[in-house]
């Protein structure tokens, strides 16, 4: 390494630095061309871009047999080829960015080529089945949401699924020691009971068939049949309850909340792990970034000057305020050196990821413009009104009231009126608050209320001017309009319960964990696409839905005679069925809730396989390891405070103010966060939210991290980079 | 404090060691009639004594109108006075022990005064009104399970209902915010559905008022209802789905899943710091015993000598052995000085509470009968067969056989005689390791496996014989001594869990959890208790049940006209009624599984309050903090390892061991925990257990307990009682 090195590779640092901020583990060929198009391929555009092919390949189910919409095979299969061919181009793109020996290392990159000829594969044979008149199935539907795991921006999601194969052997012991459970359950149930020649209501005799008792007691740990399983047994004795007690004791209550533990404490440990290694990638790419930028005086140690590191910075944020940016460097450089050492520099990939929001106070467009007018004791009155707690009440009474209002029958002309009087009000509100605070105060990106409000409002009114329109010329009212302007008026009451602080206390920690159960949602869709696949191929028009005026007398057993006088159908639940993708969908969010298995009825007794299995899970694993990532999240928000960094720049904050306290501006509070705004022109908070889920994770941990990963890693060579970076694990690839 | 008391009050300081062992708190005279009053007290006769007259009082429930077991009313009312009678007593006889002034302060005391007294009201205005034919309600009822809590030996119960209420403020802001978006998500159903005129399966209006829909909606979050209340707005439109779909995710999984993480971390902490004051307070009484004992030589500090420790010892715990008193003494007095000083004596209570196993080992009696015949060459070799690993393969493959056959039709005679081979196997098996195993260590008292496959298999063979002579003298079987023998069998299955390593592992973090729970079962009786009693006067024959074979018209709508036609009467759950109290325990735990309200449709639509209120107390409250108690045992067995002084007692037993090497018996081992024991005379294990719920609470909270609370408290004046009786919180009154 050159002593000074004059001319720096700024794109390279700056790509090393991003990769450290967004935690990216792609080990890219450091040539400029290579990092040219390195950073072509983390463009966002292209990252939506694979998304939106994505979900285009999965909403294909939709359009293909059996189909919502049914569309010809040659434009689906067209559509399809299309996303394939986007996914091929993606994967080019990413072979030439990193070297090639590493490409076919990867098992993600093997697995996108398989899902892709593998589809190419079945497409052709779908087509040429279909062609000649025989029975085809288009089997590799159920490969296209792992193509979600294995693209490179599914990271979290790999690390989800890493977790749960991680906590799998575990799951296991308890789930074996569960099923023995119930294995004896049913058999002590087949002797009880078996003999005595007891019906259930349907009238099957009842607990006489190993199998099913089986799958009757598993399906009372979901609690979905209690008490009806019981009940024959109970009419017959009272001393039999004792058994459905002891076994919804055992089974639902101790082994479920053995399961949740154990989910969790696996979940827990391999995540830490998992962070662990996440922070010390990240350090090692700073690092590096700092080997490419360092300059050596003499004998001192590498440092990084105050004009390199603004130059990185720029290229790495280019919207970053100045103020923002220099904020972060007297941060890092706390004694004002002008130049920070690697362990200063190694910070900044947090010091990015924190979210501070820089505001300009600036006087009042109105003030500007018609000073004499807007400085009138009058106006001074209505802002200040606008800036008091009771203009808040009142609104908050009004709200209730208009609750009130909704509740009531809305035909009556009265009630139709009286709400566009509060429609009217609501509007004022926003005028008003325009009128006092800063326009582009109220509506700055994080003023996620203000934004909210309005957007509510301003729907409201033109979906009710539409109405009255459509009212007015053609006499009828459109229902969906209704509707839309029923769910603005009933949302609108929300902003009550954000005006009470213990509520926003527990509403902020909802919108913080919200980022990562969009993980879980993947996470959701990825096992549900899976089992609608398989279901729909299975299960396909065994149950029919009759519309409500259909004259059918197949409707009674919804066509199928199998379920001639069962519950399934009386209970009306027909279209609880796998005849298109958002059947399938639904119904499965209906096991997820409840067991509801009707359909063990129409099929093989083998089905109940498939329904097992889908609460093995769905319920047992993916629905714990939600709970136990809620439950971590609120510990976290009650027990720990922030971090060193963001501390050190809140610090940084307030002495910095300190010295601007001239320029504190004019009113400028609408709520408690406004407060802390007005301190100054350069003033910053940090919202709950953190950027990234990895910023949260890591947040999660870190009072459990080990110290010495933050430590300085002295024997790093920059030269070698198997130390840069770390293996992407083998579960990589699903 | 005279240097050195010669004649010192052991019986004074065994008491405060005793109180610290088992963490009571009762401030007692120190006059010598006192303490013999306070022992007697203490007496586990008394205790037993006590749980028994409540038991009894509680049972009373079973007899009384509406009863299971009609009594007249002057049996009822005259157990129930001899009851009373036995409270009051007990009363009297703690009024006795401890200062006047303290007894009157003591909430627990004025409530168990108040129960006795109102009771007592209530049965002579219960008697006179029903003697001059009023209607009278037994009111009192209610009351009997507070006695559970607020006598002396409630402390668990007690501490159980204090975590609750300090976790009640968060839990209900949860709550309220929970409420809202119940609302609101009934409000917007109201307003999307009620105006379509869809109905319900049952033919009512669906949707149309308002009161309603929040009820079906509050029950669709513990998943009852689910997906019968979806239905018809799905049949109608798909759309409709996401309504339901949105409300499911927000209320049943986030705040359900909210609730949990509250009710856990406020558990966690509550319980911290009571488990804090509860070691404080254990330090106090030791100190209290070592100011009782202690001499002082000259200027040094002052110490107890072993002659001291080991008479006290004596007191504390008559039936301990002299080899683990031994034991005790050289971990308190380490460096072997021959006394201790107060760090090592205020050890003293949690040494006790170690559960320490001590086994001489003995040759077999047969050896010492017949030693010629025991040790020759074939008897050897039996002994060695037996011990094999092979041996117990052998009879894990027995019993799959044998579960096989169970599953079979046992009416088959070939199989009936098949199972009286297996018994006969079984037997054998206990037989033989009789034969090579030392029968006293064989059936001490922590060889649970052992107890439990001898009790199994010798019950099993006395109602197989009492079958048998019953068949062979009557030709008839009688069907209960059938279903024991079922039962038998298939529990003698579970031994196979216990042969597999990490099954086992599980099993004992249950059975270590066990006493625990116990405390839960209680809470659970008191809770269900209350709601049993107001249930019955609300809805006592407002259902009826008719047996099977009944013909009365009134069958199909379970006595009551409007229940004709609704799904309750059809699934034929006319038995889920509030006629007994023993159908109230069943029907409240089926309400804790899952809502099953069917109630609310004979009675006033204000009684759904009454299922609301029970869901929330049990299920969101008691059941989440059961859960919360199981993942924080679990993460204990995962995460902590023994105290300290677990580790010291076990280095003890090894050093001691390495002394007595020689006295290494013969053939021990029967399973691994066997192999532990056979290393010397002085062996001991450490059962997973710990004597007391305290045990493990204080183990569970140790790692987050201020070292401070056990570091020595220089400034303690053992001359101030104020600072050695912890107030009792107040909350020790329910």
């Amino acid at each position: 390494i050159a002593d000074v090195s004059p001319i720096r590779d700024f794109d390279l640092a700056a790509v090393y630095v991003s990769d450290a901020q967004y935690n990216r583990n792609i080990f890219f060929d450091t040539t400029p061309q290579a990092i040219r198009l390195y950073l072509l391929y983390n463009h966002w555009g292209f990252q939506i871009l694979v998304y939106a092919f994505i979900l285009v390949d999965l909403a294909l189910a939709i359009f293909e047999d059996p189909a919502v919409v049914p569309l010809p095979i040659w434009v689906t299969s067209v559509i399809e080829l299309v996303c394939l061919a986007a996914f091929t181009a993606r994967l080019v793109h990413y072979a030439k960015v990193i070297p090639r020996e590493r490409f076919w290392k990867d098992p993600k990159n093997i697995c996108i080529f398989g899902i892709i000829l593998l589809s190419l594969v079945d497409m052709i044979i779908y087509g040429v089945l279909k062609a000649s008149g025989f029975y085809a199935v288009r089997w590799s539907r159920v490969l296209r949401p792992l193509l979600l795991v294995n693209i490179t921006e599914g990271r979290q999601l790999r690390r989800a699924f890493r977790s749960i194969r991680n906590a799998l052997p575990q799951i296991l012991y308890v789930f074996l020691l569960f099923m023995f459970s119930v294995l004896m359950f049913s058999l002590m149930a087949l002797k009880l009971f078996g003999k005595r020649g007891l019906k259930t209501i349907e009238g099957r005799p009842y607990f006489t068939n190993y199998l099913e008792i089986v799958f009757d007691l598993y399906v009372l740990v979901t609690t979905a049949n209690s008490p009806d399983i019981m009940m024959p047994a109970y009419n017959f004795s009272v001393f039999f309850a004792v058994f459905f007690i002891t076994y919804i004791l055992i089974n639902t209550y101790i082994f479920m909340s053995v399961f949740l533990a154990v989910v969790y404490n696996n979940y827990k440990k391999y995540l830490k792990e998992e962070v662990r290694k996440l922070v010390r990638a990240k350090r090692h790419k700073m690092v590096r970034a700092f080997g490419v930028l360092q300059e050596r005086k003499g004998d001192e140690a590498p440092v990084v000057s105050q004009a390199c590191w603004n130059q990185l910075v720029r290229l790495v944020q280019p919207d970053i305020s100045n103020a923002h940016r220099e904020l972060l460097w007297s941060v890092s450089d706390d004694n004002n050196k002008g130049c920070i050492g690697k362990v200063a520099f190694v910070q900044l990939a947090d010091l990015l990821n924190i979210q501070v929001i820089m505001m300009k106070s600036r006087p009042h467009p109105l003030k500007t413009w018609l000073p004499s007018l807007y400085l009138s004791s009058p106006s001074r009155l209505v802002c200040r009104m606008v800036q008091h707690r009771a203009f808040m009440y009142t609104y908050d009474l009004i709200i209730l009231v208009n609750a009130v209002f909704i509740g009531l029958d809305e035909e009556d002309p009265l009630i139709a009126n009286v709400e566009w009087a509060f429609l009217v009000l609501y509007l004022l509100e926003i005028l008003l608050k325009l009128y006092s605070f800063e326009p582009r105060a109220f509506f700055s990106r994080h003023q996620f209320w203000n934004w909210f409000d309005t957007i509510i409002v301003i729907t409201a009114l033109i979906a009710m001017i539409i109405n009255s329109a459509l009212k007015l010329s053609g006499g009828y009212t459109s229902r969906q309009i209704l509707d839309i302007v029923f769910i603005l008026r009933i949302l609108r009451l929300i902003r009550v319960v954000d005006n009470i602080k213990r509520f926003r206390a527990i509403i902020n920690t909802l919108i913080k964990i919200g980022p990562t159960i969009l993980t879980f949602g993947q996470l959701i869709v990825v096992v549900y696409y899976i089992f609608a696949m398989v279901g729909m191929e299975l299960f396909k028009g065994k149950i029919r839905f009759f519309e409500a005026n259909s004259t059918d007398p197949d409707k009674a057993f919804c066509g199928n005679p199998l379920l001639k006088n069962s519950v399934f159908a009386k209970h009306n639940y027909c279209k609880n069925n796998f005849n298109n993708v958002i059947s399938s969908f639904i119904l499965l969010l209906e096991l997820t809730v409840v067991n509801q298995c009707g359909f063990t009825a129409v099929t093989h007794i083998s089905a109940r396989m498939f329904f097992v299995l889908f609460h093995i899970v769905v319920v047992i694993i993916i629905i714990n390891i939600f709970i136990a990532f809620v439950l971590e999240a609120f510990f976290v928000e009650y027990t720990v405070d922030q971090s060193n960094l963001q501390s050190s720049l809140e610090k940084k904050i307030e002495e910095l103010e300190l010295g601007v306290k001239q320029y504190v501006p004019d009113s400028f509070a609408i709520r408690e966060e406004y407060i802390f705004y007005a301190m100054g022109w350069l003033s910053a908070c940090f919202l709950p939210g953190y950027k990234t889920v990895d910023g949260l994770l890591q947040r999660m941990f870190e009072a459990d991290l080990d110290p010495e990963d933050f430590a300085e890693d002295d024997d790093f060579d920059p030269n070698n980079p198997s130390n840069l970076n770390f293996p992407n694990p083998n579960f990589d690839s699903v």
